[in-house]
């Protein structure tokens, strides 16, 4: 059994906060938890704040590449290797007059609240972002950030014994959408405790999600095909 | 609180079973239950076996657009607007010498399970599937049918009031991707319930999982953008 538990009462988190300090006094983490943690709220703590005046130039210097484009719709690729409109930038839950940015380096603020977080219980850390896919309407939360947490399934064999070799699903994407039903978009619910895969959770030397990113040469939908 | 319980213990699914009372016999249902089926299990129900010897024709006459392709890659857009490796059409747990095509109408399937379902308690029904996706290695657990669920959440507002235009999370997809975080890929766990969020069950009228497909004039990678 799977069990997903929104944590609400957080304060409002400004620059500088200690998201591990925050989590560890308003969940009560066990071994084997992943903890999944909103984007914005790693970028709140990083004070990744840009004036709404400087949006546009903020979207050029995260883009590194056009993926997609028609009339005001402009699909990126950011530094991150994250395909999304406006480079990730966003608005919504921020104060009037300014935007926010991705956090510098999901990964590694993922590492910093595991290792938080570690202090109580063995835990692993996802930090999630909301995107948009091709060819399927709305969004899905996805993983930007993870530290302490085997990111795909490796399945091995069907019930006949045979390998499935093309098969791997990204369980740490998984996580983030189960994670976004518990949390809704008002961000009064910015983190949500899953248990019951503790299977999942492992050394915080394990991958980043950075590796979820399909390398460059092997996308069909980044290069043109 | 969000809870999914995998249900195990079916018998392997022959052509003509009734999934629903097999359902109903291993399940505990309640009101507002999100029962996730997936649609391997449909399709065996349904008798949507191809010998393996016909499998080329099979993707053919599946197919209505190739998306992309490169070497032996070939990414097509099936009839039921599911953009996917071979059409969909798979193998695995599948008997030797046979493959499997996706269910002639995913959201029928679905209806006909949840009116069965209906009869013990008030539930909505998904049919997942796997799939891949652009720009991320991996796949994860999608809706391709759905009745009595409603599919996107509604999110109105952030904390500040300020209306979410864009934001529209597809619940539907989010809830077969945490599904199949308790049904591994083995085939001996082909059903899970979602309890939690019975906000999102409602009648069978409800539009059906055709309808997070986007559609292709909108679609920047699906006409070459």
């Amino acid at each position: 059994m799977l069990t997903l538990l929104g944590i609400a009462g957080l304060p409002e988190i400004r620059p500088g906060d200690d998201l591990a300090a925050l989590i560890r006094t308003h969940a009560s983490l066990a071994d084997g938890d992943i903890v999944v943690v909103t984007s914005k709220i790693v970028s709140k703590a990083e004070g990744r704040f840009v004036p709404a005046a400087d949006r546009e130039a903020a979207i050029e210097a995260e883009t590194v590449r056009v993926v997609a484009e028609r009339g005001a719709v402009r699909i990126v690729e950011n530094r991150l290797g994250i395909v999304a409109a406006a480079a990730g930038i966003d608005a919504s839950n921020v104060p009037e007059g300014q935007v926010l940015l991705l956090p510098e380096d999901p990964d590694a603020s993922a590492r910093r609240i595991a290792e938080g977080l570690r202090e109580v219980a063995h835990v692993g850390v996802l930090v999630s972002d909301t995107l948009g896919r091709p060819w399927r309407l709305g969004q899905t939360d996805v993983a930007i950030g993870a530290a302490g947490v085997r990111l795909f399934e490796q399945p091995g064999r069907d019930a006949d014994g045979r390998p499935l070799a093309v098969t791997m699903p990204c369980v740490a994407d998984e996580l983030c959408g189960a994670a976004e039903l518990v949390k809704p978009k008002d961000g009064h619910v910015p983190v949500a405790v899953v248990r019951g895969r503790g299977d999942l959770v492992g050394d915080l030397a394990l991958p980043g999600a950075r590796s979820i990113i399909r390398p460059l040469e092997d996308d069909l939908f980044r290069t043109g095909g």
